[in-house]
């Protein structure tokens, strides 16, 4: 949480954060936001350890700069323009800016650098910056760095920010179900009013309108992928293909609201009906679901419980990851991501490598496991976004059915 | 244009580039846009001069990373889950797959860097790559980088994708225009049936609608600001205020479809009537407007088109920026910008600095002058997106008017 931040920078040895909200990177950039609480603002945040954020914001942009809460330190108080004039170069420029502000801000010691931004332009600033400032040591956190694990954790504001996307969100599959279901089925697929086949691309065209009416966006699309497309998981779907009975239909629909934060939810469907390889198929995935849901407990490590599921479809036949980290068959992904400002974010539930990353209340994840066989047609993934109380205990934050087949041509 | 990469790549001595696609980019990432061709990936482009682009990617995503058009390196040729195990942290793997991936292609000397992402988390790791690559050299270029220059000219496929979103964008404006135009008007103000007040919310849900039905979407929101906001250029609006006659409305519409291509226009409005001082404002930036769009010449500097609309204002007797760079009345940012893959990009039009940047054919930058006076409650800017062809003609991919005064209450 917010309040957290202190505290980990002690932990961490700094003595101040710098996160940078540069230009056009939209709701691509979560440290920033999570600072200055969604201000639509291109800046720099300085934190020394503390004190409260400082934002450094230029003048046409006071009015969304206000809206941070942060204390305001306009730009306009270094004479950037002359600074400009002098230099022999933009780079120049920017470290001769960037040395005066550090400094008449008090910043020193060990600074920690967040934010998104031009990865090969930062280094460059970061290293001509760390010549002319001997006084600072910039470090670049890897992972586990103070502001993801703020972030990581929700406070009360936040989950109710987030249960409300999620209601959002399932209105929207609502609709979907609805409007498929408004469709006449002919040589198993359905049709529209002009008698031509309902294709992916009108679904995710009703998605994108259903989304929009509620102040929804998807910024990296969403998966509406049916039959062999659904059974490679980050396919988005083929806008062309039909909508038939019988095959997987997986919607994977992870929107965000004007709050900068997200969903994450997917539902597999069969329309009419659905083969008994299916069917069973599906029932291990919901199995896998409930059983591992069952299983959470506050203190106990990410990675435990991706092993669990790899272990259980393991134990029901299929292929997995921790077996066979390479296959494309069976279960080929982790359980369950964090989301928040961010739609991957920490906490990760990996199945190798270091980590020591444990449940802890208000938490907010993904659980997700699935099944895929691509040769076979069909791919199949049940997910809700789920967050841990004070108490221990873990709630669904996605209010939806998780039923495979609708029945259509009614 | 991408064919120009090669000998840009050349020029600046780089032996390759690596342009870098994290996850939770979304389309804040035009370079690795650029060079995937849009896909929805997860990855890393490696272009060795002289050769095909290639793009590392993930099983899970070789549906999208098909659609790249790239030569294709599956990550799962290096032993990712054995590389993590052994390491002692993500940092560590990371270095060491990265390491192994650059050796086996074979990568070295200068190699720039290129991608949005992580700022202070990759700095880390282009120190620690360097150090365990004493074969390579990463370069950060600050500005007017290689795919930057070659983003800035558009090729013909291109050009076509951006007067389509141009086209789109200002449907969006007359559904605008059209919306207001069916309100009553009571005390000067309009209204909805309800009797209550029309608000600069209802019309942001409008355009909300408008876009989404026409596959746009705004990553950055779009300015609907009346009155003193329309004064402080980038206000958002603010969603309560009701749209009253009289005042100055200024409409910032910059959306990009799904081709990854922004549009940007600006129309400033004023309902049923306007002040002989807004009318008289409104005829100097529509006079800068025509006048600095009969000077543009091939070849030439676009800072002196920044300084030409400077000191047009400043003979009308308004503030600008030349004169003062820090007024925040009359004419307080630059002329233009580019745009394509990103909402602002090279080429800039800048008031101070180096500036070597010069008019070339295939460049799409907004022509964008504007007088502000908050104090004195009114904001104009007037915006059309204009693009430069091979015989050094200039036309706009904005086929919208721009007409002040929206008559209503018929």
């Amino acid at each position: 949480m917010r309040s957290d931040l202190d505290a980990l920078m002690e932990k961490r040895d700094l003595d101040a954060v710098l996160v940078e909200g540069p230009d056009g990177m939209g709701g691509a950039n979560p440290a920033f936001a999570y600072l200055t609480n969604g201000a639509h603002v291109v800046g720099s945040v300085i934190k020394r350890r503390g004190a409260t954020p400082q934002l450094i914001y230029r003048s046409m942009e006071r009015d969304e700069a206000e809206r941070s809460g942060l204390d305001l330190v306009n730009l306009d108080r270094w004479p950037v323009h002359e600074i400009q004039r002098e230099a022999e170069s933009q780079l120049g420029a920017r470290v001769e800016l960037y040395r005066r502000i550090l400094t008449d801000l008090e910043v020193s010691g060990r600074v920690g650098i967040y934010g998104t931004g031009h990865l090969g332009a930062y280094h460059s600033l970061l290293n001509e910056l760390s010549a002319a400032l001997p006084d600072v040591e910039f470090v670049g956190e890897y992972s586990n760095d103070v502001i993801s694990l703020a972030r990581q954790t929700k406070d009360t504001d936040e989950i109710a920010a987030m249960r409300r996307v999620g209601e959002l969100a399932c209105e929207v599959l609502e609709k979907v179900v609805t409007f498929l279901r408004s469709h006449q089925v002919r040589d198993q697929t359905l049709i529209k009013v002009d008698g031509s086949a309902l294709t992916v691309g009108d679904v995710k065209a009703l998605v994108r309108m259903e989304q929009a009416k509620r102040g929804l966006e998807s910024p990296s699309d969403f998966i509406f992928a049916i039959g062999r497309d659904a059974a490679v998981p980050h396919s988005r779907g083929v806008p062309d293909d039909p909508i038939e009975l019988g095959k997987t239909i997986v919607f994977d629909f992870f929107p965000r609201d004007a709050s900068g934060y997200f969903h994450d939810v997917t539902r597999t469907f069969c329309l009419g009906h659905a083969s008994e390889e299916i069917q069973s198929a599906y029932q291990d995935v919901m199995d896998a679901f409930t059983s591992v849901v069952a299983e959470f407990t506050l203190g106990e490590s990410t990675q435990a419980y991706q092993h669990y599921v790899c272990d259980f479809f393991k134990d029901r036949g299929h292929p997995d990851p921790k077996s066979d980290p390479t296959t494309t068959d069976g279960y080929v992904h982790s359980l369950a991501h964090g989301l928040g400002l961010d739609v991957h974010e920490d906490p990760y539930f990996r199945t190798f490598g270091p980590s020591e990353t444990v449940l802890e209340p208000g938490m907010v994840f993904t659980v997700e496991p699935g099944l895929y066989y691509p040769d076979r047609g069909y791919g199949i993934r049940i997910e809700d976004t789920y967050y841990a109380d004070e108490d221990g205990r873990f709630h669904s934050l996605t209010p939806f059915p998780k039923d495979l087949i609708i029945d259509v041509g009614a």
